[in-house]
């Protein structure tokens, strides 16, 4: 949901190798992109040996994988405003603005994701996180009362998001200024229609 | 919205060419995918010369390009099911049928359009054109009362189409059978909750 950087944990000299080798990923795919980036350039920008980077990481996609992987490694915790409505916008503003970031980051992460396999499998896992670590603005939601206990937070979670990921990344259109609230408005007045109100787990109760 | 068919127009030898090649390019692409897609295959195997593939569209992402352009030259209509909801529904079983063919020519297309520029601007001139035709599931939902007649159709077809996108593209999970239903009553229900009425245009009426 915002710019991939990664933060190895702090370590010993391994740690700092990968801390280096990841930030020299990032740099040379943010200048050159999927196609620029190479395991070569990668370890003379890290000033790592490149036999080493070929034992730890073995190619292009397991570096970009581990950039991923090293991503999700952080403290990063969804927008609190006080309301459902309000921190879904925050959350859809934090995806445009990463989206638009220079260089490119997040984008070239997720056009590589489409190249390479490892890549895709990382770049699955950092959104599953992401969602998941989202679900606290349902459950908040919930406990003031805004939602039914029973309330699909994936579901919810994606239509709010969605419409940002299909502008930016699909349809590429220009980050549209007010999109980040409508989409935010829709998905809470959906909500509140019942929309995402498991009638299962309500019969249940 | 449905699997790219290239149409190409009636013609002469020039329209057939166009056609042999076109089929080509979507045969080799289904079976070895955009990195196996090559000028010298897609000749060999639409059986036209080598020299005039590269004379008429120069490269991979320009042969992509009007696979895709010429996927746009059909007589394709969004269902007509009597409902706003199910016609929506009705779209999004559309989009994952699409997805989930095999060979999986619309997943690799979308791929190309990461790799390609000529291929990114061609699947954005057919996704415009899609949705510029789908806004007739909006027009006549209009007129049958549904929604008012301010209503934005272009956002309210994306929030109902973008979680389809999200899934099966972006997050890559594999197909939810209840999700083209669910995604589509979650967009009329927000419809309904007046998430898509343009204020602007209901004050000036």
């Amino acid at each position: 949901m915002r710019p991939p950087r990664p933060r190895p944990r702090p370590g010993g000299r391994t740690a700092r190798t990968r801390e280096r080798v990841l930030d020299a990923v990032l740099a040379e795919l943010g200048e050159h992109g999927f196609d620029g980036l190479t395991m070569e350039a990668v370890a003379a920008r890290a000033g790592v040996h490149r036999a080493t980077v070929y034992r730890r990481w073995s190619d292009v996609g397991g570096l970009l994988a581990d950039v991923l992987d090293a991503a999700g490694d952080d403290d990063w915790r969804p927008p609190d405003t006080g309301s459902l409505e309000g921190d879904l916008a925050a959350l859809n503003r934090e995806i445009q603005t990463a989206m638009a970031a220079e260089p490119p980051i997040m984008a070239a992460l997720i056009a590589a994701s489409f190249r390479s396999e490892k890549a895709a499998e990382a770049q699955q896992r950092l959104w599953e996180d992401r969602y998941t670590r989202c679900e606290t603005v349902v459950a908040r939601a919930v406990h003031r009362g805004e939602l039914p206990p029973s309330t699909d937070a994936r579901r919810l979670l994606i239509a709010a998001t969605a419409p940002m990921y299909h502008h930016l990344v699909l349809l590429r259109t220009p980050p549209d200024p007010g999109l980040p609230a409508h989409a935010a408005r829709t998905a809470a007045l959906a909500a509140a229609a019942g929309a995402f109100a498991d009638p299962a787990q309500g019969r249940a109760c």
